[in-house]
């Protein structure tokens, strides 16, 4: 019974084309949602993953079960290479299509390496939960490196892990990697101390948090200092090489590098057959977050350049999930015959960024919070985001074990499977 | 004030090396236990991470974190590739020794394809982690291509799972993967209903859970078959190739093929530079567990063949740690002085298998249980023999939480990391 024109086809499962999908379920549209991974991701812990405090499913769920219930969506399996704009059609790499009448891209962003893609090897970011466990299984190995090293040089420089970018995912990095290296793993090796490794925070602005007020930004410096990170600001790496990374001109010994210092939008602009509207390949969207003279077509979250009452929308899960919110809303009223354009407005909720295991900053414009009172708030309220029931309880437990013992449960290596190839 | 020969290196970090090296912790022996992988791995749940039900983190452990407590005990990550008995030294891959007064060689088991070694990448087995979450993405990834697959045949081929081997691991596996096909996923998909899967347990000997009663294996075939198990004994699988598995005369197509069906001991026996005792490749030790003619080496758990009272001792955890605190004890024992051979006797602790959620065989000798009851035995169990305190309870609220909802946590498909390497 449904209409051939309500054949909407969402890509990407991230909080946007989740929150849209949702938006539509149960409704007389024919829907289909994308995705190159079979899970959706709660992007904001991914960094508890990668340092051994979360399991990776405690963050992550299968696409297709957190919709099951709507009858009216399909989730497919598959990598997006194209959008025919002309036929109206998604373009899979396997060579299906999947005809759309609506159109939403909400693909996310990668890390951005700026021109030095070169580091991508060296500096490894963290945007997925394979980026997570990559990163766990390079900093626990530091460790053991550490403690089959004689050479005291080449032990600092297997126990000195760099940071690059200050915004909040390598201040949290960069916290918890202290955490670890200062608090759980002392008393677990026999030829060095943990707790002498070094955790340097590399921002090329003039400080960290930078989307935040200049004391919580102050306050957070002093956290990470008191948890033995040594924060850098004002230079920016200027060069990398396999164990070495360069700041200004210092160069330092150092084999474990993470990237934070930038994201990239997934490549809808070139999909779509227009220019990306900054340097960040995103996609310059109407008020209604529809691509200018295709109002069929829709550009949400982090792939989209989307302004609200004069002011760049953050590139943040909250924003993501209004904009997706919004866009389902949208669909659902034309599908009810309203084609009225609805522009859309950001609700700013605040920004919140953690620093170890008992310290953060709470911005919500009209009241700050940091330090232990805001820690709590930030769990809460991340708790509560979480979308499973089980996993909220799951990860309160795996919290509340954590603070009290010191203990990390995730600790493990895993290797590559040398076998068995990607099918 | 360490005695230079009380320096007792242990290869391997599972139940053997792991017990021995807990009875020589706070000893004045110096004690290295070397291990490839960092973990400390729960091999008898590993089946539950390969098919969703519980997460990596819940079944392993860092071994050094688990030892943390004893000073006089280092662990070492690294892969063993020879032992100088001449010279007493282990040596590891890269180039480092290992001087050891006496060894204790407890490296386990891998799958063994019995001269079929082109079997493996098609039939993979299950002893890592790796393995499992390799495992998990294979079963996964099928359903995942049967949704998109239009031609039947090729679709039933993707929904067509082959377990070889009816011993416990066969027949946990095959119970699991049916009850995941026929109660977790309906629902999550469109084109097609996973209740439709087939599952084939095969066995080339006349019944399942050979080590256990008759009357029981006759059981776990009738609970298999009313989980929609097809139980096929009688006729080993005579061939294999991409996407078919070939049974007596009969060709299947199966894109999912799993091998349960027999193991091998680690290189220990070409290590040792000692003859291996049978095709397993398993070393002979005396009742002592010690290697023939070299009192001051010992080969426990799978690597090694041990009899008791006249009758092999099985390949199973319990007797794995059983042999790891014999060893222990006789190594305290000449600490003080003791030399006096201890022979070794293995105290049957009974046979347990699961299968699915509500069904296990329970086999202690002098008394048997099947059925719902012998399933919360298996459970309690199993929870009881988890290491960390934690552990047990994380385990016991996920599988409280699979048994009321039926829903699975752990359904990743997570990939190969394509840019880093195995560092």
């Amino acid at each position: 019974m449904t209409e051939p024109s309500n054949r909407i086809v969402v890509i990407g499962g991230g909080f946007g084309g989740l929150e849209t999908a949702m938006r539509l379920g149960g409704s007389t549209a024919r829907v289909t949602v994308v995705d190159q991974r079979n899970h959706h991701l709660f992007q904001p812990l991914l960094y508890q993953v990668a340092t051994a405090l979360l399991s990776t499913s405690e963050i992550a769920w299968p696409i297709r079960h957190l919709l099951r219930r709507y009858k009216n969506i399909e989730v497919v399996l598959g990598k997006v290479v194209g959008v025919d704009r002309q036929a109206r059609n998604v373009e899979l790499e396997d060579g299906a299509i999947l005809p759309f009448d609506q159109l939403v891209v909400a693909t996310g962003a990668r890390h951005a390496y700026f021109g030095h893609d070169e580091w991508e090897p060296l500096a490894p970011g963290l945007k997925t939960l394979e980026d997570a466990t990559t990163l766990r299984r390079r900093i626990l190995t530091a460790f053991e490196r550490a403690e089959r090293e004689p050479d005291p040089a080449r032990r600092a420089a297997w126990l000195t892990f760099v940071i690059v970018g200050g915004g909040p995912t390598g201040v949290e990095l960069a916290g918890t990697i202290a955490e670890l290296a200062h608090r759980t793993l002392p008393g677990d090796f026999r030829n060095f101390d943990p707790a002498s490794a070094r955790v340097l925070l590399i921002e090329g602005g003039p400080r960290v948090l930078a989307a935040f007020r200049p004391e919580l930004s102050d306050y957070a410096a002093r956290a990470l200092a008191k948890l033995g990170v040594e924060v850098r600001t004002g230079h920016p790496v200027s060069g990398m090489a396999a164990g070495e990374v360069s700041i200004g001109d210092t160069v330092l010994a150092a084999e474990t590098v993470i990237w934070a210092a930038g994201v990239q939008a997934s490549p809808a602009a070139t999909w779509l057959g227009v220019s990306p509207a900054d340097r960040a390949g995103r996609v310059k969207v109407e008020p209604d977050l529809s691509l200018p003279g295709d109002p069929d077509v829709f550009v949400i979250g982090d792939t989209a350049m989307v302004m609200s009452e004069g002011k760049p929308v953050p590139g943040v899960a909250p924003a993501a999930k209004q904009q997706g919110r919004h866009v389902g809303a949208t669909l659902l009223a034309r599908l009810a015959g309203d084609r009225t354009p609805r522009p859309f407005r950001y609700r700013d909720q605040g920004n919140l960024a953690t620093i170890g295991r008992k310290a953060a900053v709470v911005d919500f414009g009209w009241i700050r919070f940091k330090g232990g009172f805001a820690w709590w708030m930030w769990g809460l309220a991340h708790i509560f985001f979480l979308i499973g029931v089980r996993n909220r309880l799951a990860v309160a437990l795996s919290w509340l074990w954590i603070h009290t013992t010191g203990s990390r449960s995730a600790r493990l290596i895993t290797q590559r499977d040398p076998l068995v190839g990607d099918d």
